[in-house]
């Protein structure tokens, strides 16, 4: 039997879907599963997204350009500057979600045995890029007891090394919920030119941004054009997931040649998603205060039932719709498979998010899970009483 | 400014690409520009595809399974079925598009420096999937003389190399039109059989075949399981190129986990993409029929106005919708350019793909055009008039 190669072995599973076959059997048995650890909105997509692709006269459904329509990066151009980043389209390139987005960038940046400095707990699936591209992940650890602030500087510059390209940062971040300050993305902003390497900003959660706090996008950096590359996406910010559009932004020139090249390989993003994307930037202001008022009081609820169970420490989010909670027990993932396979309350058990997969480092988040706040207020507020009952009883045999 | 990775240089520009600047200024002097450069169907989609999405009843545009959903897939493994390949849902895995398919089939058998077989004249892009990869392509050159024939078995076996992991074929052929015979497939078959490699069909044109001849997938080939992967695509079958729907076909387990993790850390293909495939398969037979008998009667009529021209000599393709031709005058890119740049006939001229770029082996196919007789039979004999009067005065100084 012909051998696969070396990195289609070492590929990873994804840390969430480990659980799924405990999720199903759960089912099966009749229970109710309310999942938490996924994040899919339950918001409606904006209907006059859906609605073009309903009114779209289409004969022949053609390949569109490789870097997606003109119209669609004009749109996108002047969304950007309404929020005081000032882009021409000819920075932008239409991917198939932020994820073709992250894999083009690391594909342009990174060959196998470079390194990217990612603080971390990071998004799970940068693993599986950085995988596939033979990139080794150098992780900065941020705390829960410092609510994942950025890690003090220091520590980034001493993980550089002659292989590093570049630093990656999600912000506001998965799963932390953690939303960069102006000064930390400056300082960030400062190692990358001292050191010549990209700064890379996942900011598909932009939009995410709570308490009145705003968001800083490294693309308003100063004396960044060359080493700011932003990776965005549809998919959170009109709960269109489903969609596949994202984009890379970046002013640098060389970079947008290569990502255009690696476009062109793939021909072109999904047609009938770019169309429902381009009505989707007509969104009114309304729907965005409407959705941020909405995550907002599910976070305050989430973390006030939370912070009513004993011992359990929770960090306080201030963008995205994350959460990482600090159980008093010793192995998150056994719970969490627990609560699937021996647990219910009235019919029903959650599905939670075991945090260690969102570190790179081994042994580190190992008593924390990741809540996802997707969810209705009254669901939420279901989901804790159930982790609260379970707590009780769940027999910690130290796994 | 920090530096681009290798790959990210190295990334080649496609061979049509190139030329597309000159087609543009063309335009902008108000000559019209037959393209028969691209595989871009003017075929209409199945207006029930189109349909089906207009129809989707959906409220929040939600991220799908990362191997596509089970009804598409088991739809799909009903449609091979109707073509004598059994295969059932599990072998198959949805991807963006057959370019996804290719790019996720080359991660998971071949690591950087590891080398991949193909016949030549190639679809140009697997240079770039082989490029992302760091992966070499050994090209065994096939000659318009033979009609573009699989070469002899014992030029692929010469090839083999410690770091040979596959044999990559695209049947019918792009550029070739070439459909391999029964026995051209079960020879390649014993070949990776005896030197376990994969065995790797290109398969996206399989309902394009001519003449009454039909179309030999690998995957009905006997003791071949564990060696082969097909990739297809809705692309072209139903001229659905802007959906970007696919798939890795395989009955070797550890390939499709592979291609699983690949498709996990992307999270999805599109929705609404998906929805058009899954109506699509409902096509009824008749529509190929008029599609076939439509593509057979251009190629009929594009191969006898070829003919009529003196030195030019023309493949007999009997699949796809591409014809390579070999023209009397010794650098094809530069005519293409200047047809486009310095010549007209009543106000039109044509965009044909130099074949130089469909070749690895340099020197090759420097004579040879392709053509993709993707247009209606007026323009495609009025393409060929501009051809046969630009072919009588371009001053061919042996560039
Ligand atoms: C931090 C982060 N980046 C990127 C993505 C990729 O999203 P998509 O490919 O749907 O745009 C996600 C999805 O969950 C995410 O959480
Ligand atoms: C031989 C071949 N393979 C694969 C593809 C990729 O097509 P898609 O990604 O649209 O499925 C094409 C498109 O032209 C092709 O000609």
């Amino acid at each position: 039997m012909p051998l696969l190669s070396e990195k289609g072995r070492k590929m990873p599973a994804s840390p969430i879907r480990k659980l799924v076959p405990y999720a199903e059997a759960a089912k099966a048995r009749g229970i109710e599963v309310i999942h938490l650890n996924i994040g899919q909105p339950d918001i409606k997509s904006p209907p006059q997204a859906l609605q073009a692709v309903r009114d779209a006269d289409i004969e022949v459904l053609e390949y569109g350009r490789s870097e997606g329509s003109d119209r669609y990066r004009q749109k996108l151009a002047e969304y950007y500057g309404r929020h005081e980043i000032q882009i021409s389209k000819e920075d932008i390139l239409v991917t198939t979600g932020g994820s073709e987005a992250l894999a083009f960038v690391l594909g342009c940046i990174a060959d196998p045995g470079d390194e990217i400095i990612i603080p971390e707990p990071f998004y799970a699936n940068y693993n599986g890029f950085a995988t596939a591209n033979g990139v080794t992940v150098k992780p900065v650890v941020s705390t829960l007891a410092a609510n994942f602030a950025l890690p003090p500087i220091d520590a980034f510059e001493s993980c550089i090394t002659p292989q590093t390209r570049a630093i990656l940062l999600c912000n506001p971040g998965n799963p932390t919920g953690y939303l960069y300050t102006a000064e930390e993305v400056a300082k960030l902003a400062e190692l990358v030119r001292k050191h010549n390497l990209f700064l890379v900003a996942d900011e598909v959660y932009r939009e995410f941004a709570y308490d009145g706090k705003q968001h800083h996008s490294i693309l308003s950096q100063p004396n960044l054009d060359e080493h700011a590359i932003v990776v965005d996406s549809v998919s959170k910010r009109y709960s269109m997931c489903g969609a596949r559009i994202g984009c890379i932004i970046s002013r640098n020139k060389e970079v947008m040649q290569a990502a255009l090249r690696f476009a062109q390989a793939r021909l072109a993003p999904p047609t009938l998603a770019m169309i429902a994307s381009e009505a989707a930037l007509d969104t009114p202001q309304s729907y965005f205060d409407d959705v941020i008022q909405e995550y907002s009081e599910r976070r305050n609820l989430l973390l006030a039932e939370l912070e009513s169970i004993p011992d359990v420490r929770v960090a306080h989010p201030q963008g995205a719709f994350y959460c990482i909670v600090e159980l008093p027990l010793s192995n998150a993932e056994h719970f969490a498979q627990w609560l699937l396979e021996s647990f219910e309350l009235d019919g029903s058990t959650v599905m939670v998010a075991p945090a260690a997969g969102f570190y790179a480092s081994p042994g580190l988040g190992l008593r924390q899970i990741r809540i996802a706040y997707v969810l209705e207020q009254d669901k939420l507020r279901q989901a804790v009483r159930i982790l609260k009952e379970a707590l009780k009883i769940y027999p910690d045999n130290a796994h």
